[in-house]
């Protein structure tokens, strides 16, 4: 009886059968969505009507409709007169590639579970890496979303750049990172978890036009050090959340140079731009940070989540999470490079880099230009509007 | 030109073509798998090989085998003769609300961003609170991964059980957590990121049998206490990673009651037994954990990653993240359960409550319970083949 539960749910056939059903509804619905077919956005429910919608269909629902309300009950993110939520509306084929990782679920802890997309991650993080302007010391790995990367980031930064051994002896003095008050709120998510508390987050000041008043820097890292801080990282933000302006990469980067703290770019958003010639002015100087963030699922067309973390010394990318800081000392040619969970911090993860292989590989790396291109144009065309 | 790429890129007309072609391919790819049609669950290749194949393939491969080499090059899960890595061979259906998440791409951190999934989140969360024997009170979210949870829960317990708000005030003094030495390793690495080293985790010895000693609670205790440890959070596993062995649960509440500590239960892997009347048994005291984790992605049939955290008391889930400590206080009967973002680390996240909410609503809940049944009478099985 189990086992004829189990069967029909495992059948290839249901699968197929509810597969093709699913494919013509979803290319229905994208057509729509991109041809402004639906009257809306969002067809808005209440969140307590919304939870009795559902609480009833699983109780009496027509579990034919099931896929079919999904998508009433959803934003349209393909819909041109979608704005403003910076998530991606996700090129089509990315979510095919996600439809195989679902199915096959390589968890990539360790080579052997998530062979090829342990060997796609490389060259996908390889690629974005070159894209940076980074040299072949550099490696990145792909992670569960920004907010995870910007604190895997900092992680590394402490490891590398405060003195005491942080990660096995404990936190002993006051550890501070400098940010911008307009940064994404993660950063100081980040902080707070590590225990550094609200002395530890060094907030500068924006200027009139939302980016980080890096006049200020000196003055607020003097008073730290004043106060006892031992400040060990730096974040640019490309750009901040709330008004999409970048920070002076350049200058940030120069502070750092002169303090020897660990330079980190929040590109969650913005990166992308370094796959636009006309754009990528916007990141000057990302090439020089220690560490950089870029969601795919932002201005890259990806599904969620699809964070790359690329570090310009990949020493640091395996020093992390390891239990002690031999890495520097380590002269083995064998970098380990394909037992993932070494590097990032979760164990078992999605096969989130075929997604963008699959997008390199199909449409091209031109394809990202033209997104990032057509996104700023559209920006612009909009600030104009409203001026 | 630019608009030309995107919009074949975003054609509804090759999405449509693509996807019937991937699901015949993995229809027959699921056929295969099931009925051992494949010689191996892996074609093995070395690291730099595979490298090597996949950088040539991007080069001058043929596109239009990509999805087919994809699925020659992977571990193929649904193979009956596939065990040992403990990630899910995922149910097809899963699978297919994975791709509607995929394609819709909504968001999750703040209820506009994911009317539908938000609403359907509540209802998985609840439904897994009930089948632990939570009372109202409780409440839960989706994260993206078990290691992820773990360290949520424990941010949680830092919140909740040390007096000094190290949220806020950064942290002052030498903080532990109590853990069986045969716990994942995810456990000793969030406490690491918390700034604790190697003095904050107190690993209790494990019997000859692999679980916790919990005979040595009190002694371990006291030496930490005798050390000036503030120990604020005790992590049972159910079941440890190595070799599957369930820590006594009830005998760890009892003992973090006494001395008003954090009781979290790492369900990452078992604790989807509260779905089998037959095997429940091996969680007894579950329900007494402030908080619990169960990957939907171990023993739930789900695709990576889909991890449920519940807390027994809601208002804990609302503080982890929140700036101050005031959420005992609030008496607002409006408690903003369908912004997502103020409880998860995480602020974009996938729609991964659909996943199991279709599961549930197309095959029911009984196919949890036949999945564990299944998988732990192999196990019986397999123990008895090799005694």
């Amino acid at each position: 009886m189990e086992n004829k539960i189990l069967q029909s749910a495992y059948s290839p056939e249901n699968f197929r059968k509810r597969g093709h059903q699913l494919i013509d509804q979803l290319a229905d619905h994208l057509d729509k969505t991109l041809n402004e077919k639906y009257d809306k956005v969002i067809q808005w429910n209440l969140p307590e009507d919304e939870y009795v919608f559902w609480k009833k269909f699983l109780a009496d629902g027509n579990q034919a409709h099931l896929f079919s309300e999904i998508l009433k009950h959803t934003t349209h993110v393909h819909n041109p007169k979608y704005l403003g939520h910076q998530v991606s509306p996700p090129v089509p084929l990315g979510s095919l590639s996600g439809l195989i990782s679902s199915l096959l679920n390589n968890g990539m802890a360790i080579y052997e579970m998530g062979m090829a997309p342990t060997a796609i991650e490389r060259i996908i993080t390889e690629f974005i890496c070159s894209k940076i302007g980074y040299d072949n010391k550099s490696r990145g790995f792909l992670t569960s979303g920004g907010t995870l990367a910007n604190l895997t980031a900092l992680l590394s930064a402490r490891k590398a750049k405060v003195a005491h051994d942080v990660w096995n002896d404990g936190s002993d003095r006051d550890l501070g990172i400098m940010v911008s008050e307009e940064a994404h709120y993660c950063v100081d998510r980040a902080a707070r978890i590590m225990g550094l508390g609200d002395k530890g987050i060094i907030k500068i000041p924006a200027t009139s036009v939302f980016n980080m008043n890096v006049s200020l820097l000196e003055e607020y890292y003097q008073k730290a050090i004043n106060d006892g801080i031992t400040v060990f990282a730096i974040v640019g933000s490309a750009p901040s959340t709330a008004t999409g302006m970048y920070d002076d990469l350049k200058k940030i980067w120069t502070f750092a140079k002169n303090h020897n703290i660990w330079f980190h770019v929040d590109g969650a958003h913005g990166g992308a731009s370094i796959f636009s010639a006309k754009y990528s002015h916007t990141v000057n100087g990302i090439d020089q940070a220690d560490s950089v963030v870029i969601d795919g699922h932002k201005m890259m067309m990806m599904p969620t989540i699809t964070t790359a973390l690329l570090f310009k010394d990949g020493n640091h990318s395996h020093a992390t999470f390891s239990q002690k800081a031999d890495y520097l000392l380590n002269k083995s040619r064998d970098e380990d490079w394909y037992n993932l969970a070494k590097r990032t911090f979760e164990c078992t993860k999605t096969m989130m880099a075929t997604k963008m292989f699959s997008l390199l590989a199909i449409h091209g790396a031109e394809l990202l230009a033209a997104n990032v291109n057509r996104l700023c144009e559209l920006t612009e065309e909009f600030a104009e509007m409203i001026r």
